[in-house]
């Protein structure tokens, strides 16, 4: 399960049951880390942004712009949790490899073997004038330094042999000095010594989740991660085929294929019957101030629309926005290859992509074909709002996939390595 | 109380009590923070380093070198603890701002008011080469980089007034845009533009605590710091004078002399008898080897001392070290001066001054001297060993110190700034 503090939406923190005053209250994730723990959730996956989206006047006013650190928030959801893992999100743009290993590799001990990150590169400006630049990295540079920022921090894990560190009060000795590594890389990026002043992580490495679907973006996936968020909304030979190139890319990387699992995202927007669930998917939809979609837009398109009118066609003719999320406009662009939209009907359909409305027993289905028929290993559920489309998740779907052998009926209490069927890897220097 | 892991000796991870094999284990944490809650202490303050000492073999095989990342495992304490002030310790020297201004600030949110940051600027070359660098930058550069630093975080702090968000759900406004402020910093070291993605902290600005005690660390704390940890060793006339210097740098700052609270450092070791004591010191100093000693003097001093006899006496004539700790080279130089020691001699003196063996009665009439007598307005209690140290001081010196009115017989439930009898700053932008 994947969330940002208020739901999947810009504006979800407007549905019913959410609770928008709460971001930077404690108690609030931890009621929801525990409903999805209970629920039978390998993981929680908290998303993060190093930002305020004050780029138009309608992002400060309409959208949800505050959420704490992750590794404190999941740090204490350590004490709150027993089983589900704990996953956090790490810019490789904008932090330093030696502190991300601490961080993730603390967690790890932290949660007796349940934590994981996940890996972004960064995609809006907005980000590197928070961090000295003027602009973000070009989108190649980014996943250059990511794929050497995983380099980084993986060696620094290895830093101390299992087995090094055996203190013996009679003797003076804390270590051994031969199970003691020096990294000493010398990158592009980054120069990093090492060793790292913390053990082995209890998983070895904690799991490395990623979500670029760009062209590099799955190159990096093929190499490193384990577990990738994909696009949910493909119909079944697509989402086929996009499992099956992540599958032959970590095969082409010399991999197992089941050591990379894709994980197909799914917004599901549940309703008694299908017409109430659409009716749902509508009301959400009404939540957005009109000058609010339109300055999303804007922003994922790398122009400024705010002076086109919302409804009449026009045409696309745009080639900026490359160096943001290069599938977003990868996407609209395919769309208005296909059809001519109004602004309002592109909008819309990109939002609506994003959800599955149906009946419980409808988004069951889904999510049985594709797990089924070689489209998903399992999911990234991300709630259109939180806490109560977890909790609506959790009381109605989550029974009929225990039903269909498709979830089990209780998460073990075993590693997040573990729970998702991962291997250990053993050290480098072993 | 301030800590490292295994307690204030490099080898005090042998002492009766310990738990050296327990260092990234929560509950070994846990433990000892509940115990100082209960006694009283108003803060755990968690000192931390960037690196392996691996400069000299000895300090491998024989320091315990691994601890957990500061804000995960803080994050995590927030839940086992009630009152106790939490305090980070971050090197200005390698960290981004924005990231620090995050991670101290949820910490202040996870705690309800709890959070404080130790500003260090990192003293040694193993750490510049942890984050790129061969060498770390030079004193007076890491101290201009610590002040911006401050400015930095204290400004992103301010990004949003108190009251700026309120999420009204009918209206769809999440909060109002005249509330939040763009910090646009540029500056030698960083460019920030802010604003921060989190609202201003409960403390207002979570509390600054900070230990430099040369020139350059004086003039930062007179200017910045909200408590600073100050060597506990000097006589009564040095430790006023020393208290007395930072409360006039302070109101040399135009702030008032009690906004900046002094804290010498002390070290108990405790006996029934005053003998007893000096007995515990000398086992203390029993447990590290020749080598460890020398090596540890070779470091502070920047010269090679490994080929030196232990037992003769020699003449101090370096000038190296002063880009390490400079205080420590100083001391040393000072000592030197007065009378020629041996090697042995030279370690087991600065050693000695790190501890006050004594009764408990001696320790408690120590501290109440100097609390009534304007050298100090509490005190940096680092033990010896964890966490026996800390039990046994719980359980002798602290009813000593409640009997004679000098601390409180139980934490009032409040923020650390309450605690520590300091005011809420006003956001500079009010």
């Amino acid at each position: 399960m994947v969330f940002y503090p208020g739901g999947e939406h810009l504006t979800s923190w407007r549905l019913p049951g959410g609770r928008p005053a709460d971001y930077v209250t404690f108690e609030y994730y931890e009621h929801f880390a525990r409903t999805a723990e209970r629920a039978g959730f390998a993981a929680l996956f908290y998303a993060d942004e190093l930002y305020v989206w004050d780029r138009f006047a309608s992002g400060v006013e309409h959208v949800a712009n505050v959420r704490p650190e992750p590794f404190g928030l999941l740090g204490a959801l350590t004490r709150s949790t027993e089983r589900i893992g704990l996953v956090a999100t790490v810019s490789t743009t904008y932090n330093e490899p030696f502190h991300t290993a601490r961080q993730v590799g603390s967690l790890d001990f932290l949660s007796s073997g349940r934590a994981g990150w996940n890996l972004v590169t960064s995609a809006s400006d907005e980000e590197a004038r928070n961090f000295g630049l003027e602009r973000n990295l070009d989108h190649a540079a980014r996943y250059r330094r990511g794929a050497e920022f995983v380099e980084v921090v993986t060696g620094l894990w290895d830093s101390w042999d299992d087995g090094a560190i055996r203190p013996d009060v009679a003797s003076g000795r804390y270590a051994d000095p031969a199970g003691l590594h020096v990294l000493g890389h010398e990158g592009e990026f980054f120069r990093v010594r090492g060793p790292l002043n913390l053990p082995r992580p209890p998983q070895g490495r904690p799991v490395l989740f990623q979500a670029g679907s760009s062209e590099d973006g799955r190159a990096l996936a093929g190499r490193y991660a384990e577990a990738v968020f994909v696009p949910g909304s493909a119909p079944l030979p697509g989402a086929q085929r996009l499992y099956e190139d992540y599958k032959q890319r970590a095969v082409a990387n010399g991999r197992a294929r089941e050591h990379l699992l894709v994980l197909p995202a799914l917004s599901p927007v549940l309703g008694e019957t299908p017409a109430r669930a659409l009716e749902k998917l509508e009301e959400i939809e009404a939540l957005t101030p009109d000058r609010l979609s339109l300055d999303w837009l804007s922003h994922h398109l790398g122009v400024d629309l705010s002076d086109r009118p919302l409804d009449e066609r026009f045409e696309f003719d745009f080639t900026g926005g490359s160096n943001q999320v290069q599938t977003v406009f990868e996407g609209v662009r395919k769309l208005m290859d296909r059809e001519r939209f109004t602004l309002r009907e592109l909008y819309r359909t990109m939002l609506r992509r994003r959800f599955l409305p149906g009946t419980p027993e409808q988004v069951a289905d889904w999510m049985t074909e594709r797990f089924t028929h070689g489209a998903a290993d399992g999911f990234t559920l991300a709630f259109s709002s939180l806490p109560a489309g977890l909790e609506e998740f959790a009381e109605t779907v989550v029974p009929l996939l225990v039903a269909r052998g498709v979830l089990a009926a209780e998460l073990p209490a075993a590693t997040l390595r573990e729970n998702l069927g991962l291997p250990v890897p053993p050290s480098r220097y072993r």
